[in-house]
C-alpha cells in the first residue's frame, strides 16, 4: 500500500535527485574545503554554488548566508549571537506566544540571564497583536523575533507590518525571523522587508537533514555559537558538511523553481481536503488553521477524540500525519500555539495537523477522507469520558 | 591518473557502502525521529543501532553518546556546555600549547569570561610535561582538556598517566579527550581510563561530514548549546541528521571492526616512506613526527622549501598533502603546534603532513617518492632567499 505522506511540517521526503547528488559529491568531492591543494578548492567550490543559490532566493547577497546544521542552529545563532556580540543594544526582546521551541527554549535560557521578553498576543488566527507590539517596542528593546509562518496552524505574520510598526518605535531594533516553514513556499526578500536575521531549513523543503542557514544583513554583528577553524567566514567553524551543503543548495533549486505552482497546487489539495472535511464531518470537526493560512499546513481539531490515536489509526492505513508539531509531539503537553489562539482544552486535544507538500494528490486526499470515516466511530470517547 | 589521497587527516574519502546506505536511509526512513506515527520511529530506531554502535566502540552507555553536527561541535559543547553548568567547580582550566582550534579558541573566549587557562608545555615529542601537570592542578581546577592524537604531528598523549596526574592532586576536576584524530584508529575506553568527556568525529573515519559525537560519563551535567526541540535526551537540540548519523554508525562500525589491521597497515605504509625519504633525501629532511607517534600521521620538513610550494607541486602529480592541519592551512600563519615542539621557523616553513588511510598503498608512495625526486629540486629556495 502507498504511503500517504501528510507530515511535511515536520519533515519532507527528500528529492530523488538531491540523494543522487550527495551520493555523487560525497564520493567525488571528498576533499576538506580548507585544504590548500585541489580537493579542497573543488569541495570549497561546490559550497560557493550553494551558497549562491541561497542567497538568490533570498535576494541577497552570498556574503550574508552562513550555513548552520539546521534551523534550530540557525535560530539559536541569530538570538544568542546577536545579543552576545551587541550588549548595549538593549535588554528586550519581543516575540510571539506562538513561536517554536528552538526560539522559546532560549528565550528561558536568557530570561535567567537578565533579559526581559515580552510574548505578544496573538488573535484567534494566531496573527500577532498589533496594538501590543506598538506599546511593547522600547528604546530598550534589542530585537524582535518571529515565526514567519507558525508551524503547527500555518499563520502567515505580515511580517512588513511588523517591521513598519517596530520602525515607528526604534529603528534600531534588529528584526529577526525564523522562516523554516516558510522558505520555499513563498517568496521572500529580507532585504526588502527590512528583515536583519532570517533562518531556514534544508529538510523542510526536500533537502537533507542537518543543514540550514541564517541570513545576516551585512554589517550586524554575531558572536558565532560554535568556535575553531573560522569556517564560514568565522561565523560557524566546524568543517563543512559539504555533501548536505549541496543537497540543500539542489533542493533549494528545484523547490523555489516550482515556488508558485507547488503554492497553487497545495492551495488546491489544502481547500479540496477541507471542504470534503466539512462536508462529511461538518459539525464533528473544528478548522484550527485560519483563513489565509500557508496552505501547506491545514489543522483540524476533531470532536470527542484523542488526537494521538487518531494518528495511531491512520499510520495503520498508511497515512501519516502530526499532532502539533514533531517536535512537542511526545512531550504530552498541551500546544502552546493551540492555547495562545484561545482554543479551549478538548478542541486542543483533537487536533491534527496535516502538512502537504507538492507530492501529494487530490487522490490521497480522498482517500484519507475514506479512512477518516472509517476510523472515527471506532475511536470517538463516548459520554461519560470513556471510550 | 589515479589520486594519492595523503590528506587524511584533514577528512577521509566515505566508504562506498557508507555512501550506499546513507541514500538508502534517506529515501526510505525520511521522516522525523520525533514523530509519534511509524515513519518517525523507524527513523528514532536507526538513530539508535548508530547509538549502541558509536557506544560499544567506546565500552561506554547508549546514554553516554550525544550525537553532534561534528568535531567541533563536541569539543565546543564538552568545554562551554560542562563550565557553563558546573560554575562552582572552579576558573581554572589545564590544557595544552597543541590544541586544535576548536578547543584553543574556546579558550579565548573564556579567557574573556574570566577563566584562567594554563597551556602545557610539551616536549620536543610533543609530549605533555608531567611536571608542569602537576603543579598546575589545584583545587581551582574545573577542566582538564587534551588532544589524544595530535592532529599535525600524530603525538599520542599518555592519558592515563595525566588522568593519574590529575587525580593525586585533584579528583573532582573533569577530564576532556578531543580523540578526533584517535578514534577508530586506536582503542578507547573513556570509562576505564577515567575520562568524562570525549569528542569524536565522522568524517576523520571514512563517514559523512556534518556529523561527530560526545561521550558523557553518566552523572555529568551539561549545559546544551543548541536549544529547542530536546532531541538527544535535552542536550543537543534540532531536527536529527537521521542519514548522516546512520552513515557514522556505519563507518564506525567497518573501521572499528578493522582496527588493528588498518593500523598496521598504516604503520607498515608510514615506516617505509619514512625510510625511504631518508634513504632518498637524508640531509635534505628532518623527520618531525616524533617516534611512537599515531602511524595515521607523518610530518616532515624539507630543507630549503616552502611547504605551500611543495603541496601545489605534488597535486600537479595528483598527490594530496597538507601543511599542518586543514583548519589552519589558509591563515598563512605559523603552525602552533610545531612552534610549541621546538622547530625554527626555516623548519615550519617547509614542513608537510602526510597523513594515512588504510587505502593507501606501498606503490602510492614509492610514486610519492619519484614525485618529490622530481620536484624538490625544481622549488628548493637558493641561499641569497630567491628560489
Amino acid at each position: 500500500m502507498k504511503e500517504i505522506y501528510l507530515d511535511n511540517s515536520a519533515t519532507t521526503k527528500p528529492y530523488d535527485e538531491v540523494v543522487e547528488y550527495i551520493s555523487q559529491i560525497s564520493k567525488e568531492v571528498y576533499g576538506n574545503p580548507s585544504s590548500i591543494h585541489l580537493k579542497g578548492l573543488e569541495a570549497e567550490k561546490q559550497i560557493k554554488n550553494a551558497r549562491e543559490i541561497i542567497a538568490r532566493s533570498l535576494d541577497v547577497h552570498n556574503q550574508e548566508i552562513y550555513f548552520t546544521s539546521g534551523g534550530t542552529e540557525a535560530n539559536n545563532l541569530a538570538i544568542l549571537g546577536f545579543l552576545e556580540a551587541n550588549p548595549r543594544m538593549g535588554k528586550k526582546i519581543i516575540t510571539t506566544k506562538i513561536e517554536h521551541p528552538s526560539v522559546l527554549e532560549v528565550y528561558k535560557y536568557l530570561m535567567n540571564k537578565g533579559y526581559k521578553v515580552h510574548f505578544l498576543d496573538v488573535d484567534y488566527r494566531g496573527i500577532v497583536d498589533m496594538n501590543d507590539l506598538r506599546e511593547a517596542v522600547d528604546e530598550d528593546t534589542a530585537l524582535i523575533s518571529i515565526i514567519y509562518v507558525n508551524n503547527e496552524i500555518g499563520t502567515v505574520q505580515p511580517v512588513s507590518d511588523i517591521v513598519e510598526v517596530k520602525n515607528q518605535k526604534n529603528r534600531n531594533a534588529v528584526v529577526h525571523i525564523d522562516a523554516v516553514q516558510a522558505y520555499g513556499k513563498m517568496k521572500i526578500a529580507p532585504g526588502k522587508l527590512g528583515i536583519d536575521l532570517l533562518s531556514v531549513s534544508s529538510h523542510k523543503i526536500h533537502g537533507p537533514k542537518g543543514v540550514g542557514a541564517l541570513y545576516v544583513k551585512k554589517g550586524l554583528k554575531l558572536k558565532p555559537l560554535l568556535l575553531g577553524g573560522g569556517q564560514e567566514f568565522t561565523m560557524r567553524s566546524g568543517t563543512e558538511n559539504v555533501s548536505g551543503i549541496c543537497g540543500f543548495g539542489m533542493a533549494a533549486d528545484i523547490t523555489n523553481s516550482k515556488i508558485d505552482e507547488n503554492y497553487l497546487r497545495c492551495a488546491k489539495i489544502k481547500e479540496y481536503f477541507k471542504n470534503r472535511l466539512k462536508e462529511e464531518f461538518s459539525e464533528d470537526i473544528l478548522i484550527v488553521s485560519p483563513k489565509d493560512s500557508s496552505p501547506y499546513i491545514l489543522n483540524v481539531s476533531f470532536a470527542n477524540i484523542r488526537a494521538e490515536v487518531l494518528v495511531h489509526h491512520l499510520e495503520m492505513k498508511n497515512i501519516f500525519v502530526s499532532t502539533g508539531s514533531a517536535c512537542s509531539s511526545r512531550k504530552n503537553i498541551h500546544s502552546h500555539v493551540l492555547k495562545a489562539i484561545g482554543l479551549k482544552p478538548d478542541k486542543i486535544d483533537g487536533a491534527i495537523r496535516f502538512s502537504f507538500s507538492a507530492f501529494n494528490t487530490i487522490d490521497e486526499m480522498e482517500y484519507t477522507i475514506g479512512a477518516l470515516k472509517e476510523i472515527l466511530p471506532k475511536i470517538r470517547i463516548k459520554r461519560g469520558g470513556k471510550r
